[in-house]
């Protein structure tokens, strides 16, 4: 029987994450780059600065559909010469005289002599000429400014200028912008390899028709896979390792030896079943193991040697789910976005101050992070957001994750945070419509 | 020549939303379901009521390593008759009489007879007895409370209990609720499909070695179907289409022959090859023609007669990028969030209070949806969230959207925004830490 006592302190908070960001910092560093088709570089992080081969727009643009015109004319009836249409190679040729004016669409090349343009709104065509010609009306009051409505050359992005930076982030604009100066492909971080298994003899596969005596189902391997994916990871499921000695150390070399992050789930408490720190303390450097919080306070992190010579993050999760998932999102979260080539401040969600709804007790050992639905308050403005508990915080009732959008940091203490009270808010997910 | 002014009036966003809502919401009703395995079911949306099969725990599960023991027998010196491990079925059989305990790891059962578990932390072993008995000492200050560490059977979730209601998004933690209670698959609503094409003479592809003169590349497609991928819908690019009515014609009734929604951008300005507007006008319905906002002006909205008399929401938004932009968020990603099953006071993006941190000048004539970096404003509370204008917002610079996480309204009016003042953001990104 393993020791009556735990042999760890239990770290802060926020000792915590400042050791799991300089481990990860240093693995971040040697992350690797691909090339990958636009469609897929959403999520994903710019791996050098990338700059405009040329000019946006390459030509001077219209800006409107109407009148390409020589300012200097200003107001008056003028003869049509030419007409430029957008994606025309022919209205590249045309060329304005003074006194005259010449047809153009939004996006076309303004033709040389041209200034500015008036936009069809403000002009009338005329009757034909003798001649057949057509004259049209600029009907602007006052004068017209030399450069209205044309996008000189350049204006939009110049040629060399940097469009986006080594570290950014891609979502839907950067691919706009990625496009707009013809990379098909973008330069990014290879995805960081998160390795994920359960530990426990009691767990049976969710898919599983029947439950043995004494057997629950896992759910924290696809809560687990689901996370790290949607934290832009490539995942692998090692599936469930029963509480044998060998077994979970043979597993684990596979994950190490495959992976840049390694998440197990269960095996971390008190209990001579409870291999995982004994193993990781054999085969690598624990760094913590044990949380000053709740829930979640055997969560314990290490880091392993992996293939060439290359640290592998460990992260020993507690069993109970939402002990997992609310660690997960403290702790693993800030790791991966680190790996993921985000700078260090940015790796944590945002925190902000929320009114809390009702009254919540206070732990007086560990601070806790309570699950909440975290909604805009349409009462109050000072501060603007609302949270309400999702019930029993039990750490064993995953349903007090469902829904939840945020974590209420409650500090330790006696007593209750009063009902209305403004709390510190980790906010993971989008804030919700006001409610009712 | 097309009309010199717009036949269109400029329609508020508020009523804009609100036509797109209606009519999105007339479709959602008739989204199909299907089923698809767990880790494919993050981002959709629960078909029906999902309810738990049986209990969890379906057992007494003990919350602690320890001893279960009698409650009643307090604190003491107690022989160990069993063990109890998580996952042995051998464990089921044991039981215990008072006077008695049985060693117990976290997530096993209690043995019958047993009503509380004392933690390994509240316990010593004491020397073998005389015949090589385990005896353990139960240190506990005052009584052992009944239930103390059992978690009862069906108390995180019990048997019969709706774990995720029609109409919930399923994220990570709802993934585990599903894998908790067995449902390998998830019962989940179609996602919706969305054809993006972009029109103009103008336009080549991103992977065009050479722009021939008169040239831009098309960034919209490949942002649009990014945006649409991100909104969790199926997409379907269609390229680009030259402005010729006849092949426009063809490749708008293909898309609403397939999709559910479908998206152009370009064509909807004043010039004489703007031919979307028209052929939404001959081909269905046309609910808007112009917005009252800037940028994307002349954003319109339709509904055609798809496959199976089923209606199609058609967005033709404009080409600037900008614009597209800016309306695919405010316009097309509530329509999205409709038909993904969302409720419609969810499918618009919360907006919040910011204070601006420059003047933003004001528009005479249409509010401005004006793009910010909002972070977490480290020096006020009230409220707690700083805009920060991404530079020059000309609707062709699509580097004012990079980055972006928000957009502040400012209101049409004469003058200028004071830096400080306090906003409307909406918030479309996660909210970034403190700025320097």
């Amino acid at each position: 029987m393993s020791g009556r006592k735990s042999a760890f302190p239990m770290v802060p908070m926020h000792d915590a994450i400042a050791t799991i960001l300089r481990e990860a910092s240093a693995l971040a560093a040697a992350v690797q780059n691909e090339r990958v088709p636009l469609a897929q570089s959403v999520g994903r992080t710019i791996a050098h600065d990338i700059k405009a081969p040329g000019n946006l727009p390459p030509f001077r643009a219209s800006v409107m559909d109407g009148y390409a015109v020589v300012s200097a004319d200003g107001p008056g009836d003028y003869p049509m010469v030419a007409k430029a249409l957008a994606g025309s190679g022919a209205s590249v040729d045309a060329k304005l005289l003074p006194g005259q004016l010449a047809y153009i669409t939004t996006g076309a090349p303004v033709p040389d002599g041209a200034d500015a343009v008036v936009k069809i709104e403000d002009t009338e065509e005329l009757p034909e000429d003798a001649c057949g010609g057509v004259r049209v009306h600029i009907c602007v009051r006052g004068e017209v400014k030399p450069g209205t409505a044309v996008r000189a050359v350049g204006s939009d992005i110049a040629e060399g200028e940097v469009v986006l930076r080594a570290g950014q982030l891609v979502g839907a604009s950067e691919v706009g912008l990625l496009a707009s100066v013809g990379s098909a492909t973008a330069p990014v971080l290879r995805r960081p390899r998160v390795a994920v298994m359960s530990t426990g003899d009691e767990l049976v596969d969710p898919s599983a028709p029947e439950l043995g005596p004494a057997q629950i189902r896992d759910s924290n391997r696809a809560m687990l896979l689901a996370m790290a994916a949607e934290c832009g990871c490539e995942v692998l499921d090692l599936g469930i390792v029963t509480d044998q000695e060998r077994l979970l150390e043979e597993t684990m070399a596979r994950a190490v030896a495959s992976a840049d992050v390694v998440i197990t789930s269960g095996g971390v408490s008190m209990g001579n079943r409870d291999l995982v720190k004994p193993l990781l303390a054999k085969l690598g450097t624990i760094h913590f193991g044990r949380l000053c919080m709740k829930p979640g306070k055997p969560t314990t992190f290490a880091t392993l040697e992996g293939a060439e010579d290359k640290k592998v993050l460990f992260f020993a999760l507690p069993g109970n789910p939402v002990s997992a998932f609310v660690t997960f999102h403290l702790c693993v979260v800030p790791a991966l976005r680190r790996l993921r080539g985000m700078a260090p401040e940015s790796c944590t969600y945002p925190t902000l101050p929320a009114v809390i709804k009702a009254p919540m007790r206070l732990d007086s050992v560990r601070p806790e992070y309570h699950r909440v639905l975290a909604s805009v308050d349409p009462l109050t403005t000072t501060p603007s957001i609302l949270a309400v508990s999702t019930g029993k915080q039990t750490s064993c009732r995953l349903l007090s994750a469902r829904a939840a959008n945020g974590l209420i940091y409650v500090p330790k203490g006696t007593g209750i945070l009063e009902a209305g009270s403004v709390q510190e808010l980790t906010l993971f997910g989008e804030l919700l419509p006001p409610a009712e």
